[in-house]
């Protein structure tokens, strides 16, 4: 069930559409080159690929959210280098190092005055988890780090609000060991929960194989979204993932690219995220680097 | 004069040539992009710019230096911006912010007990006032602070012996208000010195016109290189600069530009800068943000 105010303030706004900034553009271009070379290690192939993005950029409209264009550019690295899944081994490496950190973080909420306040941490920290974004990390040392930040952004009233009045939740899910994270949330929630993967491999996002090797098919049911872009395009979705998205009593969102795919719908979603790039950490209003929960469409009550 | 063992050894290398890296590409993106924003608000513009630099990517060759490709994109901007020289007022306030430093400086060098030294350091340090690399920068605190970096390559023994045996020296300026920190080295070489500058307005490069706002004029003959390339690159530079870049007894690089044009020359050259780019950084077998004096071609008599 959701909050009665939620459901009067369906287009209650918070929070600036996300679309292509002239920003990404360069951008694009360097997470081109890091997957090419994840790929391949041969250098004119490369070439050859960031010619072909570079000269895709006048096809970008910048009303384009980021994940619509990364879709765009991941398929066009997968043609070019001939490898459908650049991330793969690094994706099982994640998952793999997040799950030897998984007893620690468990007694860490076991130990906590607050276990589910814990147990949101965790789960942003493991955000961090992200080769979008050009950033190298650590996944032990930094998610260690992040559990102990202060948020910028914390709506935990209003999400103690909604998931206790919520009968289920929908939880997007954004990055492969990052996910084994989200198990620790997902356990904590006390409610069943719907946990959303990409439709095919993209970037290192979490897919079905990878939420079952993360442990996820212990504590959700596992949907994709039916698409391959990075982050929620609702319009690129299947219908089924629609119909659970519509009628969802809470929406948890993960990572930067649901983010961008979702910052202009009108459901009630809580962003969990490690703002990891100047222009979201600008459209947020915090500084990069900030770990924020942000409640968008939710009124207290 | 040079050294005998210099004249004896002119094909001694000992630096790797610098060529346009991959990594190289999406910095030129984000080099379009800036100045794109300097030259213009208009968003589609340099959407436009950007469109254009992508599809440039495919005719640039790997084995050319950056700045002969860097001399390619910045003409494109001025072309699709048409604006010539989008950085001429933030050119004009660094002379001016570093006129202002300029009697601290004087002073800081004469009460050293090593002025030429500290001179070069000063002059080194001015290298932080750059365009290209997509920092900010602080001239006053910057400078201050670099000046009492320890270098991480500093061929001062070499430099010393060089500049005893020289009868007149030869000085690659970089960008306009470093510029006026090279006036204050230039005063303690206490040899004629030929100061080279750009040929037209490129990034924030330093010309004639903002050598002579910096003072150059009183301290050294101004000459141009004969080229437009924000580094210098020996074919494309005028008869004139050439036969004097022959001759010279004793060359003083500044800057990236200037390295990445140089490194394969047999001439006797130091190279004075920062690093600030991991692809200088690997080359030079140093880290991001050290300060180096590097020389090459020059063994000790």
């Amino acid at each position: 069930m959701r909050s009665v105010l939620a459901l009067q303030l369906p287009f209650f706004f918070d929070l600036k559409i996300m679309k292509t900034y002239l920003d990404c553009i360069p951008c694009f271009l360097r997470q081109a080159l890091n997957a090419g070379r994840t790929a391949t290690t041969d250098e004119k192939v490369i070439k050859t690929l960031l010619s072909e993005v570079g000269c895709m950029i006048r096809d970008i409209p910048l009303n384009a959210t980021p994940p619509e264009t990364a879709d765009m550019i991941y398929r066009k690295i997968s043609e070019v280098t001939g490898v459908e899944d650049p991330y793969h081994s690094i994706k099982e490496n994640s998952i793999r190092e997040a799950l030897t950190l998984f007893p620690r973080l468990e007694e860490m909420i076991s130990a906590s005055n607050d276990p589910l306040s814990t147990a949101i941490k965790i789960a942003i920290a493991g955000n961090i988890i992200d080769l979008g974004v050009g950033h190298t990390f650590n996944i032990s040392r930094d998610v260690m780090e992040i559990v102990n930040q202060e948020p910028a952004i914390f709506d935990y009233t209003l999400f103690k609000q909604e998931l206790a009045g919520a009968s289920s939740i929908l939880y997007l899910g954004d990055n492969a060991g990052e996910s084994v994270f989200d198990k620790l949330l997902i356990r904590e929630l006390k409610k069943p929960v719907t946990y959303v993967v990409r439709e095919r491999p993209t970037i290192n996002d979490v897919t079905r194989s990878d939420a079952i090797d993360s442990g996820l098919d212990e504590v959700a049911s596992i949907i994709s979204s039916g698409s391959t872009a990075p982050g929620i395009i609702l319009n690129r979705c299947s219908n089924d993932f629609l119909e659970t998205f519509r009628n969802a009593d809470m929406i948890i969102s993960k990572g930067q690219g649901n983010f961008e795919g979702l910052s202009e719908t009108d459901r009630p979603i809580f962003f969990l995220l490690k703002a990891k790039c100047q222009v979201i950490a600008k459209n947020l209003a915090v500084k990069n680097g900030d770990i924020i929960m942000k409640a968008m469409n939710i009124r207290l009550v």
